[in-house]
């Protein structure tokens, strides 16, 4: 075989020009453009994607070039927009080891060193919350973790579903807030564990728990929305009467999924007297150490009780996966680096960016605010354009407030100056509004947060 | 802020004391030995595991060391091990530039290039095996792809259990190989289908597939194994039995899981009189174009129609998760790079591998098949120590047998020689025998195969 075809290339020289691509192109010390745009068909002609025939290492390195080129620059300063951020160096680190070992995380065996590593950084996170006895396992994002709650849930109450399913049993409810909330991701998770210092129950939303309900054979007409106040905090006594209604019903309450932190508004619900609630009618609320027993199935090819170790150091059993990847490691190495402290304060300089982001705009003209106070660091609020000041305020006037969004978010994106979410929440008839989202990397300056306010005036006044 | 809690450390030499440490320990070029294995109490003494304080960027690069160190060397010629393999360099190239841009791949907006990479991923592996207008979509592993299968022919048969869940249905049955099966890799599945040039439906497994019964709220117990000939085959006449036997009980065939390669004796199912079966009974066998309906749950703040480019390429509301790793990224690197040919001529070297092995091992005292012919390029057999060879094989002698699996294995385990996976065979009375697992990544030479050989006679004779 020749080199192609047997691997036999120099790896360790295709990693430096990678990361050489990576250095020259700003990745993750950005200057220059958030983005440069394309439209998908614009950009079908930049890059080659075809697949079928080889290209020689320099071809695929000028692919890899663009790709970077084109990409959006999470690590910009000004890359506002929702679900993710930039990345940690230290992170990024732990990322390339694990990705050049290729290691898989269901037993001790093939993974001893991650193994370990993602018990450490699960007892460190449980430690946060203050759970003694807890566990837990790395799961592929938010709507997969809230599946888990939900099974578990299931489990606790119906053992017997695990081999039955539920066809037999009476109708179960799940409840979760109205406003659809933060699928925050497990990094910025314990950043907020850390600087709140209270206990968060892991991210939910009702899209995902929607998407869960119909995967887990429960419906998603069984997923009841619960009021929530002006803030977007579930609201305690709607969801008494909620629970009494399924009742009532015949049904029975299974799970309420509570929401630290929703996506939009950025809302914790009041977890303590939702407890009480949970507790007074025996539904679940939180995750404990039913893990294994839920959803093992003991492979014998691979859970041996033979083995030259503790089997209990395997953790394939407890996750509804086999293989996974070994995501905890980069927590563990930029953990391991920066330590609880820095982590807190990361988290201390994102909220006072956020708020002085809020601070900046309560008052100035062309900005209002979608609420007062907002409880985590997203920034809620419309843009309205000079010639839409001073107006009455009726439905037209809405209607063209609620195109802003759009026009304004192209501007910023063609341009590359920035990048910001926005979107409507139809259950409150709020029509489209930004939403900025200060997340811990890149930690930004009150000078970048001043020049998205620049930028927006910039472009916004022209609307 | 210090630069400790504002990322303001010199990413790129960091990144390349990581690629620096990877090529001085030859984490992908190996010599030396596969693993030094220590057991997790001793291996937790050589690396301080423990989060909370931070550490220096020198200590931490230590700590990056030792994981490498202690790491299992996947991309050792001697890794037989079960479940995965090798690092393809280029696939590499694609992931440390995806987790350095830390791209979530939920809309175009915000992944445009590997929206597009994606897309045309999907659209080369479609065309693999013959479809001409299908969707799909990357998740995370074989489990979890399962379920898509198992949602998607529920929705397809019941469109109101989206919705209502599944309480009112009846028993829905899930029929699949007796043998535990292969959980093929994405990676690998393509390979394969270029190698074998058939249709190959997504890869399979009764354990995974019970996990799935248990989540979806189907229920373990309607998860019916059907019996497989002596090759590992699932037979299509027990199938057809088995479908009438669910049917006179009342309750409904929904979905046959067939095998293309089963995780232990590498059998690929007779997919054509499986799929004869499925249609004559309207059994789901395989999954199409249903994916979008079936998932989508619409969230407004991602998924608005008032978009600045062509909504269809967000590809969030195919997938039950939300945010997801563009995980598609390295194979299309490593595919552009390598192109169809070579990948097929590297899946043809594995199999002309594990025939040679095959070969070797055949008449060769001491080693004894469990399969005269193999499927896939998994070769499984038994080694027999002198002091055993020769004897009445009695259920004493079984049991003896079945010991020699943890013993060698630990053996060569603690040399750090090579790696290779044990396991017995339950339902077909098979004790511990040795399963050669060859990919590939890296491509293995007939020396290879004949130091894997050597290596069990040196050790395997000492028991």
């Amino acid at each position: 075989m020749d080199d192609r075809k047997a691997g036999g290339e120099d790896v360790f020289a295709l990693l430096r020009s990678v990361v050489d691509v990576l250095e020259s192109s700003h990745t993750l010390t950005p200057s220059g453009a958030v983005v440069q745009y394309h439209d998908p068909l614009d950009l079908e002609t930049l890059l080659d994607f075809k697949l079928g025939d080889e290209t020689s290492a320099d071809q695929l390195m000028d692919l890899i070039s663009k790709t970077v080129k084109f990409s959006v620059r999470t690590s910009h300063p000004l890359f506002f927009n929702q679900l993710y951020g930039g990345t940690d160096p230290f992170g990024l680190a732990g990322a390339v080891v694990s990705e050049a070992l290729n290691t898989s995380a269901y037993t001790h065996e093939v993974a001893p060193v991650f193994s370990l590593s993602e018990r450490e950084v699960l007892k460190a996170s449980l430690k946060l919350v203050g759970f003694d006895d807890g566990d837990g396992i790395f799961s592929p994002g938010g709507s997969i973790s809230n599946m888990y709650g939900i099974v578990l849930s299931r489990f606790r109450r119906f053992p017997d579903s695990k081999k039955d399913g539920v066809y037999g049993l009476p109708t179960l409810v799940i409840y979760t807030s109205q406003d659809v909330s933060r699928k925050i991701d497990t990094l910025s998770m314990y950043f907020l564990f850390n600087y709140f210092n209270r206990l968060l129950v892991h991210s939910q939303s009702h899209y995902s728990v929607t998407k869960g309900a119909n995967w887990l054979g429960l419906g998603t007409s069984n997923v009841v929305k619960i009021e929530s106040d002006a803030r977007g905090k579930m609201i305690p006594s709607k969801l008494e009467e909620a629970i009494r209604n399924s009742i009532s019903e015949g049904k029975i309450p299974l799970i309420v999924n509570c929401t630290s932190g929703t996506t939009v508004l950025g809302a914790f619900d009041p977890l303590e007297e939702i407890a009480k609630i949970c507790e007074a009618h025996g539904i679940w609320m939180h995750v404990d150490g039913l893990l294994k027993s839920c959803n093992m199935a003991g492979a014998t090819y691979l859970f041996q009780p033979d083995k030259m170790y503790d089997p209990s150091y395997d953790s394939g059993d407890l996750s509804v996966q086999c293989g996974r990847k070994v995501d905890s490691f980069k927590l563990w190495t930029l953990w391991k680096y920066r330590g609880n402290c820095a982590l807190g304060e990361l988290v201390d300089h994102a909220v006072e960016m956020a708020n002085y982001f809020l601070d900046t705009i309560r008052n100035r003209p062309g900005f209002r605010l979608v609420l007062d106070e907002f409880e985590t660091t997203n920034v809620c609020f419309w843009f309205i354009p000079p010639r839409l000041r001073d107006c009455d305020e009726t439905e037209d006037w809405w209607s063209q407030i609620h195109k802003v969004g759009p026009a304004l978010k192209k501007k910023l994106v063609e341009s590359g100056d920035m990048m910001i979410g926005y979107q409507p929440l139809e259950h409150r008839n709020l029509k489209n509004f930004f939403r900025m989202v200060v997340t811990c990397h890149p930690p930004r300056t009150k000078s970048d947060m001043d020049s998205a306010v620049g930028l927006i005036e910039k472009y916004g006044n022209q609307l």
